[in-house]
């Protein structure tokens, strides 16, 4: 009931939004992201120190002019708020000072205003009844609006204007520089006298600011923070701390400056420090429930509400890798939690927020994040984003950065056109015991032929047919090295590497299973690879939840989705066994108790709550419950159920338009959508009757039914 | 005597400050300079209105990385400050939280400090026995430090380090963002009733912060400000006005926010609103008073003396062009303040902070300014910087972004390898009726075949033999051209320009008068440029001070030293008779009155107070004194005094060392230098006589005496 609650008050909300307010805060596009995304990043402490990214970070445009034209039915008064020094120009005429109220007339008004501000992002309201802020005003960061000796202007313009910037900040109050995420009181379960201290457990894994009730008295209190119980305990090696200076008199509430990860709190006083109890204010970003899954198998209902809520946790500012450590923006991360939302809370603004913060700003002199492949990534991540939601308006905003950054990485190639580490270039790859960086990777190239790839069809979707043959063609003659140098047809496999020009007889899964749901291989390609490689235990195996998202991935495409389940259950169910509230940066079933929470050579230094260890919300939106739109937007969209041990399923898919929903059992399926047109594909060892529509069968035991919007339809089969 | 007191007071500070004094704040180079002059450029207003420039502006990196290697005899502590949140490594390992005192062990100790700061530049100062943040310390924006999976850093670094920006903040307290130019009060010299309101006048054109006395009341009061009295009383046009809202019970003394430039000010109250009198506190550069010049000529020495004013008024936290308007950094404005600083304060520190100011940083995506022209100059400076300081230091820093600024430069040239103006290029050579901008202006090509011979010079003086080569090839290349495509021999002149391929027949004064002193003509064809275009009235006039300059410099260095005399006196004099109190950015003899004060169109349109109107300044100390380097840092120079109408002169120039002192009559030059290797030239009817070392005798006339440092010579000759 509460669940249905909050969702009904997020549509009044949105509805009231659009009935009584147009105007929105504006800025220079990719600014606030820029802007807002160092803030975050730059919050990690590693017991008690400040440590930030290590990458070139960005700055906004720190003087800006916006401005549009209006043809008017009436005058009327707007009323400005900028956050900055600013100035009015109305048809070419400046207003003195800085006025914050201004009469139109009726009729054509062109409005300028150009925003200065160095601190905070320049950003700019305006709020009148025809004359608005919002995303159709344009933007520039230089107008070049120079003049000859008497006074004229130039008519020669070099300016280039593109489109404002915005998100939700549609009160004159919501201030850009002000933005906060939102925090809720919570309560801790347990609190405990241990050893000197007291130990506070919150149940599960959890994020937000320290309430210290009724704190008083003199002296220092040492928090250590765990995500873990031995964590908070290991005063020595915990990986995250404050240490508050108490000088209070009288009892007071304290909360803490710094939000911090943990399940527990240890707390130690040091001098004469008493207090009641502590709580938290869990910080989160409210996101729609929208996708769902449920199913006969409750260790399966489990795994996705434990994905579910390590997404939420995760899901920030902007989507970050874990919330322990590092809290940063990375590019491989976030480009997994872009897929696992589509099928959650179809939260477009923050991929856009995610994907703008992580390109940052021109000159580009390093990698996304330093690392090669993350810089692929992030192109793939773009026609995805266009693929779920339709939007070629952001297409359209983050082509030229697209562009740039292409270049950026052509122009990092050898004389045979390969990319290979150059200084500065981290080949990231995987997390993996002596995974060989050396030489030409293939995995790097695979990439890079798919973000060409990437790069032509969002050239053709912009009309730029030049841009589209250039991209296209770098693609292609890519894609043929890929096999000619890479192919190892003895191994039946792609090789992990060219060292000095030469194919080296190492096989990594990589480049191998990407290839499969690339769909660059052929049939018979596909099934050597799945055997020599990714049923192949003597390949090396894959210990990070990243990686075993496209491992399981690529055997969803090769249909193996039994195997897929009995996996998931087995890597997943794993760490609920272990107890786990949110799923891990890692996980390998052979480490024992307190092993598990080292990493990177220290005692606690995995993350327990790490965005790449929620896929299962992907996986099986995708390959279970089996939808995914096939025309950009949902336009046109396939669903293709897979039950596989489960006796039945249900759940929501987000849309732009709404949710489909779906009830699937061995011999039922129930399906409606709110969008595009849809086609349920049906195994059955009958010929399945339908409410609605009619269905057509394709092959032996394989039918199809085309789905209308807004059509409740019934299916009675037999599953296969 | 109190020009000495201050003097003397100056050196003693610099004295005590390299005695017991050795930290110094320092930030990512460059970093400051942009954002001081972001601050100080956004000051601009008009008719009380923000009027920002319309270039791109740029912003520091808000992540910086500081480090220092030491070898410490002995323990010591040290203290931290920094402008940002920041952390601390020694040797590699993080110290806990931000420690504002660290001790450190004898020996090897590596410090690294990163600190961050999105508002201001990240900025740091460590202060111990031998550990303290000076210009060695070494910065970077990224270090690019990742991990594998084991944690073990990378040991491949793509990181550029670069040495650490700095300029004069040597206390702790001093943080650069908090830096103000200091001011000092300033009375009126004159107040009076005037309509409904009051007139005050400083006495000459002036720079500051308005006070009013025991201002008391509730009401407006309409401040307007003047560089003329008309200005000041023209309530409707004047250029720069305040209104305050004054609410005051109790009478107080108010101090305005933002400076203006002003000698009279008008003040009209609306309401009750009383002041006793109106003070202001003068805002200026604290620059040590190093040259002079002095001669038989009254007129003279008053031009000297107001143009010393008015490079007084006009250098700020960087040299701007006018007080009053546009309080902006120009780069062709400020090149000629370079010049005429080296002649006055010799303020290296201000010249580089202007240079670093306007380049800004990367993506360079216009000219300086907007202007090409503009861009040239930039290039120009830097030599010049370096021929008149020796610093070499200084070049090394800026080399690569003059490298990149030129490649800027050279990606613009069309298929002839010449520059036009593209869509966002101001082409602007000068104020002047008419003037073309069309097609491929000759005067563009010279600035940049200059340019590029600057860069061939400076990548020779940083060892770097394919630089030079190419910029060598590229500059002779372009200098043919020139030859080719712009002489006209019938004219005996450049042409302005090429339009369609085609030399037009228009002869203007830039590129000729500029290839003089360039030294790029024969004999020949400069005698035919002085006759047929600098001595012909037939070719447009010049009416800015700007282009007088070069102009003026053109014909001393055709030996015209009495014709140039004659103009300065007119011209310069000219603006004296009329009331100048500072030089104006444009004088044209032939308008009367208040039609001086208009310019671009408006009333007072016009600076009164403008840089470029100091060149008396540079052309008496280059041409009249005669010093100038002909190694850098004056480790060579030449005197070459030029006596002219005055039976005497003297004067000091500056020099990295400290003044050469020269006095000069018809029959006798004293001189002294504290630097380099010097040669007198003298030019006498008989064989001058000296009291110390050989007078040598070069030509009929002409005679040389080569001077040692510390020396104090008498010569005693027969003035031509």
């Amino acid at each position: 009931m509460k669940r249905f609650f909050v969702l009904m008050s997020c549509i009044c909300s949105t509805v009231l939004l659009f009935a009584q307010q147009k105007a929105t805060w504006i800025w220079y596009p990719g600014d606030f992201e820029v802007w807002l995304s160092n803030d975050m990043q730059n919050r990690r402490t590693e017991r008690g120190t400040f440590f930030p990214p290590f990458w070139k970070m960005d700055s906004h445009y720190v003087l800006v002019e916006f401005h549009k034209e209006f043809d008017l039915p009436a005058a009327e008064e707007i009323q400005i708020h900028a956050e900055g020094k600013y100035n009015v120009k109305i048809n070419g005429k400046m207003l003195a000072g800085m006025p914050s109220r201004v009469k139109l007339d009726k009729g054509k008004q062109k409005i300028n205003i150009k925003v200065y501000n160095q601190a905070q992002v320049p950003a700019l309201y305006v709020q009148g009844k025809n004359v608005y802020t919002d995303k159709t005003w344009l933007a520039t960061f230089e107008d070049k609006e120079w003049i000859d000796e008497t006074g004229k202007a130039s008519d020669q313009s070099g300016t280039t204007y593109v489109h404002a910037g915005y998100w939700n900040f549609n009160e004159a109050a919501q201030a850009p520089s002000e933005f906060r995420l939102p925090t809720r009181p919570q309560e801790a379960v347990q609190q405990q006298a241990q050893g000197k201290g007291t130990l506070i457990d919150f149940g599960k894994n959890t994020f937000g600011f320290l309430t210290l009730h009724q704190l008083k008295g003199r002296g220092k209190l040492h928090i250590y923070y765990g995500e873990s119980r031995e964590e908070a305990l290991a005063t020595q090696t915990c990986e995250t701390l404050d240490i508050l200076d108490v000088q209070l008199q009288n009892a007071n509430d304290t909360t803490l400056d710094l939000s911090k990860a943990f399940r527990f709190v240890y707390i130690e006083p040091d001098g004469q420090v008493q207090f009641e109890k502590v709580s938290m204010q869990y910080e989160y970003l409210p996101v729609p429930d929208r996708g769902t899954f449920k199913s006969s198998d409750e260790e399966l209902n489990k795994i996705w509400e434990v994905a579910k809520y390590t997404m939420e946790l995760t899901s920030r500012e902007f989507y970050i890798d874990g919330i322990k450590r590092d809290r940063w923006i990375w590019s491989g991360d976030a480009y997994q939690s872009y897929a696992m939302n589509y099928y959650l809370g179809f939260d477009a603004e923050t991929v856009k927020r995610t994907i703008l913060a992580l390109r940052g700003k021109e000159p580009t002199v390093s990698h996304i994040n330093t690392i090669m492949d993350y810089t692929f990534y992030w192109f793939l991540s773009i026609y995805d984003y266009y693929q779920y939601t339709g939007d070629k308006e952001f297409i359209a905003a983050i082509y030229p950065r697209m562009r740039s950054l292409m270049q950026f990485c052509l122009d990092r190639r050898n004389a045979d056109g390969l990319m290979q580490g150059l200084a500065g270039d981290w080949v990231f790859i995987d997390w993996a015991e002596g995974l060989s960086k050396q030489g030409e990777v293939s995995f790097e190239q695979l990439l890079l032929c798919r973000s060409l790839e990437t790069m032509a069809l969002c050239a053709d979707l912009l009309r730029l047919p030049d841009d589209k043959h250039t991209y296209a063609a770098e693609a292609s003659a890519l894609k043929k090295k890929l096999f000619d140098y890479y192919w190892n047809t003895k191994q039946g496999a792609f090789a992990h590497s060219r060292i000095d020009g030469k194919r080296t007889e190492n096989i990594t899964r990589y480049t191998n299973m990407f290839a499969i749901f690339f769909d660059y291989l052929s049939a018979e390609q596909q099934q050597s690879v799945k055997d020599n490689v990714l049923l192949n235990d003597n390949i090396q195996k894959i210990v990070t939840p990243y990686m075993r998202y496209y491992e399981l991935e690529a055997m969803c495409a090769l249909g193996e989705k039994d195997y897929v389940m009995k996996e998931m259950k087995n890597y997943w169910g794993g760490m609920l066994k272990l107890g786990a509230t949110t799923f891990w940066e890692e996980y390998n079933p052979s480490k024992h108790g307190a092993d598990h929470y080292a990493m990177y050579g220290r005692e606690f230094g995995k993350s327990l709550c790490h965005s790449w260890g929620a896929s299962p919300i992907y996986l099986l939106g995708k390959y279970y419950l089996g939808v995914k739109p096939t025309k950009a937007g949902y336009e046109q969209y396939e669903i293709e159920p897979y039950l596989a041990s489960l006796s039945w399923m249900e759940g929501k898919v987000p849309t732009p338009e709404g949710e489909i929903e779906l009830y699937v059992s061995k011999s039922k399926i129930k399906v409606s959508s709110p969008v595009g047109q849809g086609t349920l594909k049906i195994k059955s060892t009958k010929k399945p009757r339908v409410n609605r529509g009619e269905i057509r069968q394709v092959d032996k035991n394989s039918y199809t039914l085309e789905l209308e919007k807004g059509v409740n339809y019934e299916v009675e089969y037999a599953g296969v």
